[in-house]
């Protein structure tokens, strides 16, 4: 074994960071005998210095970042803040600075990782994110290397802890979103702005990586459709448990079947019961991959975390720590398939849509018929009079209302899209009262 | 990209063997493009050289393994014969030949591992062998890359098909061990001679591989305590139902709570119908994964099978030819760590004890008190009228017999050993009809 320590800066010593820096310290015989050298905290990059930090020596904690990855001795930058900038430009400086680089930076991989691969790449040294994806759970490696002999075909995967949180309690609880948000953030599933979960962008730039990597291609964060799942409501649970269903907001990336194109998504959906993501609660996660040769896997764990999150950062620094060693690199960027991503119309899924109609003879008629103009087959219709308890306007319903669920087969977004459009302009259609796919069959 | 090819040796070409071909075949550019060269298939050596073997062509074929790991050309050697010779041999020449070596060999691994690193490590090639242990599903390169910076605690899979499609038969459909055994003979899951699987010799290999990953010490085959699943009922899945369980034979490597020693066995257990591995129907695999930092993972997919199987090894096929490329070397053996194997008498688990005792007061009271002189503590008590139908003796039932089911606290497999042994020297115990382990709780 080499003595000489191998030197990480750490960027960043909140949630995820100060976990990374108490591991280091309480496991350094174990990461020294995996690597093959000790590894020694060279500096800490943080924002506020004179908050105390348990366990790190404070002649190590530094506000200025750049010049600690410009040191020029330090070996593996872990960047551990977030957001896009300062991140990125540190990142960049550590390349050019010989440094390899761990990050788990979701936001900045799904917007810049091609040139973060590239810069990556000139240097010879490497670009780990694990951690980026689904915390704790192996994804990246598992995606880019165990199935690197293999075709991915699909990734569906529940990646947003905070809103499988609000869903599953909604689902169990039949609270209604608000309800459920508010124990989210009450428990600290939830941050105080919960945006960027519940609307889907973290959950968006996740599906980016994923398709990424699955698909060889590069897919931007502008790539991925997004629809957030704040308007899902309790009415639309009880229309799932109707369908043997519940509704998970899923990240989905596919090879379209000719396998000429990809697509990737994020959006509420219902999923049966008996497919494995149905049973996925509380704030853990899990993927679903479906190879061509392999078949469907799936891989389940706690999706974020100060400790979890860490644990695969760690990972990632061993790794690096090795090649390092080794003198080599491991697996880069690879988007030598370079295949073109398809807009959302193209997606092709089945729907369940809950109309308001008027209450009389021959609006089926009508609905089925706009349905057949825009070559959408229906799989089922289920009429019933109007139940006052889900409906959505608050207002009383009127006398002479029905409510009309249509559940179709596959058909694509664009068609089905023309098709409510049209449904819209019937008069006896009184509102679309919700549109929900149904994914995962 | 390098234009010359590397060149592979196929070893075998059965059910797994004639995947990888196929594949290395029909997706030969992807593959290239993945590795940074173009890889080809330079000799395949079988048995029997005369059968047909579509899209293989016939002047690649050899029956002298030997010569073809020789020439001396060969980059990599894939191992897919199984048993532990001639494959020990072949594999430690192709070392000395210098080529890597990727194997799906789970009975020569766990009886070899160590002498086969040392191999490949005096050669300065890999050994990579993702497919021994649960066909497609990445769980090696998980454990020993992803989880390289945390502390495995215990893992516990379903990691043999054939048994699982057997118990999950006998739990939905109420059917016995041999019924259950003959569809699985008739569907193909099982084999002529399904020993191997159901006897636990599968499992406990498997066990050990994983275990020695885990915990980064020497696991032996002969460290594994092994029991079968032959003796399950239709009656101890009764059992296992009234505790909200159902039974799987499972794969438990655990590291003792003073962190000191680890153990592996494999046996049937009862698990709570609330953990994910309750779910894992049919010939599905799944390992439950806890780590000190990561928390609670799971990885599912299909255990076996010549695609899947076929998956993995091209997953290390394309990693060990851009190590060759790399002149770099994957992370080879990591037995660092050293912990003694405890017996299984070290074991600390919950057990569910059916005994048949005399119907007559005071019997409890005996029972209890033995359990009470072994130190094993007992969480509940349910005392019966004898029920014929989950006699396993096949005599009528004796007037005056009634059943008590006992389930403890946690103790040692000693402690509950000596309280057996003592149990079956109570004139009121006509017999203990059951012992299970209550595992995953
Ligand atoms: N938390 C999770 O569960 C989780 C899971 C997966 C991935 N991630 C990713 O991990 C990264 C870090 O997340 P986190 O939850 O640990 O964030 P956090 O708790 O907000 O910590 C951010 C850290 O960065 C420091 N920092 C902020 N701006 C800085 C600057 N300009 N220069 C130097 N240091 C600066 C902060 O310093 P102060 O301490 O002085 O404020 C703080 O230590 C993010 O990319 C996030 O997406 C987090
Ligand atoms: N099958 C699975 O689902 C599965 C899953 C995981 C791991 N594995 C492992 O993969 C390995 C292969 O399994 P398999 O199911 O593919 O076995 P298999 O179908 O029995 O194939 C064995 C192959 O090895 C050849 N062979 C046997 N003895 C040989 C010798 N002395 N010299 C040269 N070739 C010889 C056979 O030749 P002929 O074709 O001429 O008979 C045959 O092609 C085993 O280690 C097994 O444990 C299998």
């Amino acid at each position: 074994m080499r003595t000489r320590p191998l030197k990480v800066a750490l960027l960043g010593c909140g949630v995820v960071g100060s976990e990374v820096a108490r591991i280091m310290t309480t496991h350094a015989d174990d990461l020294a005998a995996r690597i093959g050298a000790p590894v020694e905290l060279a500096g800490v990059a943080v924002r506020r210095p004179d908050k105390v930090r348990e366990g790190i020596d404070p002649a190590l904690i530094t506000t200025d970042a750049t010049a600690l990855v410009k040191r020029g001795d330090i070996d593996v930058v872990v960047e551990v803040i977030g957001g896009i900038e300062p991140a990125r430009t540190l990142i960049t400086t550590a390349f050019e600075h010989g440094a390899s680089v761990v990050s788990a930076n979701k936001a900045l991989l799904a917007q810049d990782g091609a040139a973060l691969h590239a810069a990556a790449e000139r240097s010879g040294r490497d670009l780990y994110y694990e951690a980026a994806v689904a915390g704790a759970i192996p994804l990246i490696r598992p995606l880019r290397e165990s199935l690197a002999g293999d075709k991915v075909n699909r990734v569906l995967g529940i990646v947003n802890g905070t809103t499988n949180f609000i869903l599953d309690k909604m689902d169990s609880t039949g609270a209604g979103y608000q309800e459920a948000l508010d124990e989210a953030t009450a428990l600290g599933y939830a941050e105080a702005d919960p945006t960027a979960d519940v609307e889907g962008f973290d959950a968006a730039a996740k599906a980016a990586i994923l398709a990424g990597i699955a698909f060889h291609t590069r897919v931007r964060l502008d790539d991925v459709h997004r629809e957030g799942m704040t308007e899902v409501t309790a009415s639309d649970f009880a229309s799932a448990k109707q369908m043997g269903c519940t509704i998970k907001l899923l990240a989905i990336c596919e090879r379209a079947a000719d396998g000429a194109s990809v697509t990737a998504r994020v959006h509420p959906a219902m999923i049966p019961l008996s497919h494995p993501l149905a049973s996925v609660r509380g704030a853990y996660n899990a993927v679903f991959v479906e190879s061509e040769a392999a078949g469907r896997l799936m891989f389940y764990g706690p999706g974020a975390g100060g400790s979890p999150t860490a644990s695969a950062v760690l990972g990632d620094l061993v790794a690096v720590c090795r090649n390092r060693l080794d003198g080599a690199t491991g697996p880069g960027e690879s988007a030598y398939a370079a295949l073109p991503v398809s807009p959302m119309g193209d997606v092709v899924t089945r729907y369940h849509i809950s109309l308001d109609v008027a209450d009389k003879p021959g609006v089926l008629a009508q609905v089925a018929t706009v349905f057949a103009e825009h070559g959408v087959s229906i799989d089922t219709v289920r009429q019933q009079g109007k139940d006052q308890s889900s409906s959505r306007s608050g207002e009383a319903g009127t006398e002479g209302e029905a409510s009309l669920v249509v559940v179709t087969h596959r058909a694509t977004d664009a068609a089905l899209g023309g098709t409510v459009e049209a449904l819209r302009k019937l008069d006896t259609v009184r509102g679309v009262a919700s549109i929900m796919r149904v994914e995962g069959e």
